[in-house]
């Protein structure tokens, strides 16, 4: 028993479940940075919404607790080594990624305040203020959110059965590693990082990849474990860069345009890897329909709602309709993936595609089936750009459930973008 | 990091697997007190026999390495805190179960020199000198052997694939606790000292049972354990003690009596639960049709090899046709047992009798299925009285594969106990 560490143990207030300001994605910052230089000044409210309305978190997570732990995020700021990190690794094959006035600027963030009220058992949760700060909150926020439901439930478990759950989840994560051991030319991410049953979770789940996934393995969104399990840092761009832009278009051609201007400001800025459209916000068809041609030439496609296969099917007709060989585009899955889905689409892509997985929820939280009446299953919360600048923003993405926004707007984006009748699918996670 | 810890245990020339003369089962220190009292100058040999040929000991287990381990047990002697739990602690509710001129002997006692060979493969261990000195051997002997054999294998894996490897075990032996949960009047103890994966593997295995099973666990064999846990030591007796007094007769009408003279010292000295009929050694039938009619009067009946059914069934019919009420007679089955045996067992007999289980091997060491070509699975390995002041041992058993002795003797056993046809049956551990 070393008493200096059970002493300083105890002189923490509180437990902090994320205590660094890289413990986020990596393409946060990527975005970050594009946001920074193109759209500073942009004013967001981001807005925590619980899709899994069953889960009454107000009810389950302390209202103290919950400040405590925002409050602790609002008291970070990054390193030293943190910012060596960022500033001299190679993301992506390159060198500097992050620019020098982007990382002073870093340097010296601390997160805005947050608004916190609980209303019908749920907690509203937002964040308001300039782009390129209030977005940092999203993947922290949620990260907090999920682990302070994982130890409201833990807390009334005995020491013995917290051992036997986690031999439990490690044991089923393993059955996992082993079932993806099987599947030929595996490209796999952990995309886990917002949803994790816990921070040391994660990190064992990432661990675990690596040791038995070998170069299956290509990394991890989380830029805290990349650092410290030297692993690479994955990720590319998100809905907010669409959703910000389409809301401040002051007219509907300007709306039309705006998910192309996000690609072009990205273009200018990125290459290769990185070069990865999501095309979903407003619907994958018309998206792919009405896209320049330069953007047939970037290096792949990610796939992040409705059906999968269909989606890839579509940017495979896209591809070669405008003269793209397929076969040498990246087609990144990462719509609430398991093992068999990711087996199955794989078998059904590779060759065709370079297909190429980001494993989210159920790779770092699936705690499905271990506790009594699976009070660690894990649920959909997000956090999301609701308006800038004043005007609200709205998705549609390809599957009518993940819709956001307001309804008349919802119904004027439908037109502008050319959407039609959408098949609905269930939102796991 | 606790760096004296760490240092401390860097300066262990080796890691002793047993640690402390009562890391034993409680049973051997009963029976070495009544030898101690009874025949403290019998000389005896006790012997390893490897039962599963198939696992070449002496290819696994450096020799070197066995040599240290036993060393540091010959080093050993019971330290004060040992003494005074089993001078002072209540055993079968009995206070100073342990009289004070065995303990000033057990104090006072190193373990006796051992033999150690490499044949074919395999180990000969023996050890030889006094009874009460050597029989302490067996348990210790067997432990570290096991353990050996578990390291040589742990020493190929890193360190992830360990920590899979004891959460698979974990969660084994938990879905066994659950399903013994669902067995109503269950009465169980930890039997499992002898050929468990190693120590700290059983300490667990003891606290699962403990947290998991509530009253249905009554308490474990290994007296270090039951110290160390505040649990009841649980045993009786053994085959040794018919074996070598078997041994010691010198006429055939010496030798028909000589089981019956083991208990009618045993009777002498303990009453209650510790009256327990091990009636198998020369054959349960037999044994019980000449049986004086004082030993239907004990409390119960240990079944160890066999079909464990029928034996109860035999002493079911042998209590009625003495006279005696079977639904008050105390059943133990302790041969080979898993959940679905105890369960099964249970089911059958309660109501009949008080059935009891002594779990051994497979609560304390089902590896089996995970690892690679189950290296780690048990295996059947004893250490048995194999000579008494010059004559060999015999052991005829109600399963003839667990019979031992040398040819003719066997012969002359079965004549004088009168054992005919035999069914045999599989030796699982």
């Amino acid at each position: 028993m070393d008493i200096a560490t059970r002493v300083w143990n105890h002189k923490w207030k509180i437990d902090p479940i994320v205590r660094s300001l890289i413990d986020t994605d990596f393409y946060k910052l990527l975005m970050c940075q594009s946001v920074f230089r193109n759209k500073p000044d942009t004013q967001v409210t981001f807005s925590l919404i619980n899709r899994s309305k069953s889960v009454r978190l107000a009810e389950l997570v302390d209202e103290g607790e919950l400040r405590e732990q925002l409050d602790h995020i609002r008291s970070l700021s990054l390193t030293r080594g943190e910012s060596t990190w960022l500033r001299g690794n190679t993301f992506y094959g390159k060198r500097q990624m992050f620019r020098p006035d982007f990382m002073e600027w870093f340097e010296n963030l601390s997160l805005p305040p947050y608004h916190l009220e609980k209303r019908d058992g749920q907690y509203e949760l937002t964040f308001e203020g300039s782009w390129p700060e209030v977005m940092l909150w999203e993947v922290p926020a949620l990260a907090v959110l999920m682990e302070l439901r994982s130890r409201a439930v833990l807390d009334g478990m005995k020491k013995f059965e917290l051992q036997i759950l986690y031999a439990r989840a490690m044991t089923k994560l393993w059955e996992k590693v082993e079932r993806l051991q099987q599947v030929d030319g595996l490209r796999l991410a952990d995309f886990g990082t917002r949803r994790r049953h816990s921070f040391l979770w994660q990190d064992w789940c990432v661990q675990a990849l690596s040791e038995g996934l070998g170069n299956k393995f290509v990394g991890t969104s989380n830029c805290l474990i990349a650092k410290n399990r030297d692993l690479e840092a994955i990720g590319t761009n998100a809905h907010e860069l669409p959703m910000v832009y389409a809301a401040l278009a002051e007219t509907d051609a300007d709306l039309a345009r705006a998910p192309y201007q996000v690609l072009a400001d990205w273009h200018e800025e990125h290459s290769g890897n990185l070069r990865i459209i999501l095309p979903d916000t407003y619907g994958t068809e018309g998206f792919l329909k009405r896209a320049p041609d330069w953007l047939a030439g970037w290096t792949g496609i990610r796939i992040d709602s409705g059906d999968p296969a269909t989606g890839a099917e579509t940017a495979i007709n896209w591809w070669t309709e405008r003269g793209e060989d397929p076969r040498k585009k990246m087609v990144i899955f990462s719509d609430g993936l398991d093992v068999e889905k990711i087996a199955e689409l794989q078998a059904q892509f590779a060759g065709r595609v370079r297909p190429s997985f980001g494993w989210g929820t159920l790779l770092t939280n699936d705690f499905r089936g271990l506790t009594m009446d699976d009070a660690l299953a894990p649920f959909s919360v997000v956090c999301k750009a609701v308006s800038a600048n004043g005007h609200p923003t709205v998705k549609l993405s390809d599957n009518p459930r993940k819709a956001m926004g307001p309804a008349s707007e919802i119904d004027r984006y439908k037109r502008v973008f050319g959407v039609g009748e959408q098949e609905e699918q269930e939102v796991v996670v």
